[in-house]
């Protein structure tokens, strides 16, 4: 057995081990159906899946063609950002073009994302958790991976391609820069835009928040030995990548945004000409920390906080994508999702995110993983609708490749974690095909959502004066669990498990048999500590 | 100087300092217009008031008759809790006729209440703050009180009375139930409700959560010499108060704001076919603990609590009044205003409505004093529109009497807190006339909001698991004020006083304005302690 395997299979033990140990190991809650070893359970709706199928012929029928997707990826917006979910003008920054989608649409108020950045986007485009592709955490500057995470994974854009998509990712990457690592590595037929989040790159730049690396010639060269991008590039699947332009100032930065959208808009006027079907990311770097506002919306929002700013002005970006959709006649046959990729991140306030829940980015808490999720697809998303029930967004791999009328490419060779939500969202009344979800952190398993009920068996605990992403520790909760009923208590503070007991050891036996997928498909490391 | 004399003085002069002592007294901070010494300074804004007189004086030429004023007053709801304020679904509790409402109407993100339940009832009908009525607390069961506060006050349905309103009472009154103090002795012409509130009714016969007293029948008997009343009565104004039926178990209390939507919808009918304009206030006697789901709403929630049930009970009978106005056709014709009369109560937690924000019922943190508050009129508000501007419930007093074409009517003889709100409602693109709201609570001037910021000069702080009515103790802040800004931190976690440093003496000053205002026109005792 080498290191590697050594390694997994530690792991892997330390996983299953982690479970509470009760008498049952027999679940009575569950509904859901696993159809194969590789393969989430999911909820099984007849009648809904038919509805949908029947409306994505009709439209393959009416127009020729597969329909296109596109995902709106916001950077640590929080769940109550949005006006849609209690947010907008009452905190200060309206979002009128994100709540027209969410009225106009289905609105989602159960979405869940990974706790970070990196791990989210990973997810969504391998319909696997994190620590099964190994990008457990934020890459940071500087970072070496052991091993190319993408080698041995499928992504999404390459099944997407092979089955005659154009494919763009627009905007933030984020999931490594190193060759075969980069977007148009891993199936994207095209890439603009920037690898790192946007603090690494206004670390360099911002002599206000930090003099000691900017102000200090030998501690920027540091800096910049790191080998962090801070460039706006441009590749080609294939072919050369070219830097567009170097971030090197906070003005610069301030308008990242608004170049990526007018790529984004451009780009969906020609490829709505073209003969392919495509599959566009737009991933704002805004509403990262640090925000600047854009001269354009500078002092915009009723707040004019930089936070609150880049908020409107990602509110409007999203409202002129639509509008190009709309323009260049292909809105009826595209599906958008809206959603971030985390919970707001408090170690930054003022410079953050706002969520109703406990924690923040980084936890296990709803607020660390619980966002604003916001389908909508005119002319076959039904308006007006809204669901709690439960979405992940690894879910949109699933689903992708679902709409696009590939859902044999789903691998079955690895273990699949995202589930097929195309009925879910496209039934008039779908229900979702998801009865739970894991909660990782980094390569703990910490807690589980099922129906609307929590179990934390790891806490992420606050050490510094409010939660948030540095200044946390993770400690096992024991045989006493923190069970709490979202309904009743969205802020996670009154444990019910003494209530609950009934259930306690089915779901122990639950997360048992999630734990158990990694025997057979033991974890992956690449260097980013498990 | 008799006692009540140097009570009041002494309170006068206990109010006045308790604001910080700062070197400036002029406030750079305030737009807002002084027109007398008895009415709270407005801001004044002329196009938006002729619109919204031009829309009323084209419905009065076609209608030929004033408006109908219908308030609907949920009992303890949070802001939270409708599904238009990020609540609903998401919280196992569905609100689509609330939300309804404000999306077809003026859904307001900053409405104030007062902490409790009594001094919001007060308030809103006599326009003034509870400390110059005296009702500064919640009337409790045996309560005596040395004097009838309503005996030299003006309250609204004597001045719409007056102005050929028929006045209606349905539901929940709480604001006195001694002769003289009943709804039909102030002006209502009839009254259909409870004096008191679930919670006093419940004490009496639900065994299991009062085994102590249900089944102790000393201490029951103890429990009916307090004279608290726990029947349905049914009162005209100058006649005679029957008894409908009495509340001996929790089957009929459940049932009770199903009888009291039928009264209201009947009521509805036949005032729609009388020749005079109506004010009818529906106070509901749900959500207020304890709940207890009525037949056929018990499990219709998604959570399935009672609190969650009542909920969805609420909003189906707020559809059911909407529906009521529209078939009886005066829903053009028809002011509607929803609202609670306070933040969630959350030491009956889980028999507690949600708030996003810091602290509950009881306090002058946003949980304990901001609401939802929607203004619905088919026709006349135009749909879709939402402020966070501020509005406080007071202020439905002025505004109600401009509705009814008697502004002339407000009193000028003593301190009206209230402010006529008539043209932000109204006026399609209309902002609010209000700059700032102060908060009390009972005989403490707490805090202060004027635009998004809030100051507080006293702190209720938690002296229990959470911050809740009972377990509290309300402390000075001094001279290092705490000053939230709400649109970066709506929880008020952060005080931000050592930024806004520059403000803090305009704030202080604009405090001391609002105390001076208690010299001339001073606070008056009941007898509920001050």
């Amino acid at each position: 057995m080498n290191i590697a395997k050594l390694r997994a299979f530690v792991f892997q033990t330390a996983v299953i081990a982690a479970i509470p140990t009760l008498a049952l190991s027999q679940s009575v809650l569950s509904k859901a159906v696993r159809t194969s070893e590789s393969a989430e359970p999911a909820l099984v709706h007849t009648d809904q899946q038919a509805a949908a199928q029947q409306k994505l012929d009709a439209l393959y029928r009416h127009l020729g063609r597969r329909p296109n997707i596109v995902w709106l990826v916001i950077d640590d917006m929080g769940w109550g950002d949005p006006g849609a979910y209690g947010g907008g003008a009452a905190i200060g920054a309206a979002t009128p073009n994100i709540d027209r989608l969410a009225r106009d649409g289905l609105k989602l108020t159960s979405t869940y994302s990974q706790p970070t950045c990196t791990p989210t986007r990973a997810a969504i485009l391998t319909g696997r958790l994190p620590v099964r592709t190994g990008l457990t955490r934020p890459i940071l500057a500087g970072d070496k991976l052991t091993k190319n995470p993408w080698a041995d994974e499928i992504p999404l854009p390459k099944l997407l391609g092979e089955a005659g998509y154009a494919t763009i990712l627009s905007g933030k990457w984020h999931v490594g820069e190193q060759v075969g690592m980069r977007p148009h590595d891993v199936g994207f037929d095209e890439f603009y835009g920037f690898y790192e989040a946007e603090k690494e790159i206004s670390q360099g730049v911002d002599k206000r928040r930090y003099p000691d690396l900017v102000l200090n010639p030998e501690r920027l060269a540091m800096l910049r030995a790191t080998g962090s991008s801070t460039a706006l590039v441009h590749g080609f699947k294939g072919g050369e990548t070219t830097e567009v332009e170097q971030i090197d100032s906070i003005e610069k930065m301030a308008e990242g945004d608004r170049t990526l959208k007018e790529f984004t808009v451009a780009k969906i006027a020609d490829l709505a000409k073209g003969d392919k079907p495509f599959f566009l990311e737009h991933c704002f770097m805004k509403v990262h920390a640090d925000n600047f506002a854009s001269k354009a919306f500078e002092g915009k929002s009723g707040s004019k906080y930089p936070y609150k700013d880049d908020v409107v002005e990602v509110d409007a970006y999203v409202g002129e994508i639509v509008d190009a959709l709309d323009k260049a006649g292909v809105l009826d046959n595209t599906f958008i999702f809206v959603t971030s990729d985390n919970g707001p991140q408090l170690d930054s306030w003022p410079d953050s995110g706002y969520t109703p829940f406990r924690g923040a980015k980084g936890s296990a808490w709803e607020g660390g993983v619980r966002v604003p999720g916001i389908a909508y697809w005119h002319g076959t998303i039904a308006p007006g609708r809204e669901s709690d029930e439960i979405f992940d967004l690894m879910d949109l791999y699933n689903t992708s490749l679902d709409l696009a009328g590939i859902k044999d490419k789903i691998p079955a060779d690895r273990y699949i974690d995202g589930i097929d939500q195309t009925s879910f969202l496209l039934a008039d009344n779908g229900n979702s095909n998801r009865e739970k979800v894991y909660i990782w952190n980094e390569a703990n398993l910490m807690a589980m959502r099922m129906y609307e009920y929590k179990i934390h068996i790891k806490i992420v605990e606050e050490k510094a004066q409010w939660l948030n992403i540095d200044m946390t520790t993770v400690s096992d909760v024991g045989l006493a669990p923190w069970l709490f009923n979202l309904y009743i208590d969205p802020k996670e503070q009154y444990p019910v498990g003494h209530r609950m007991n009934a259930f306690l050891a089915s779901m122990a036996a639950e997360m048992k048999a999630h734990a158990a997928t990694f025997k057979k498909y033991p974890p992956k490391n690449i260097g980013l500590g498990q």
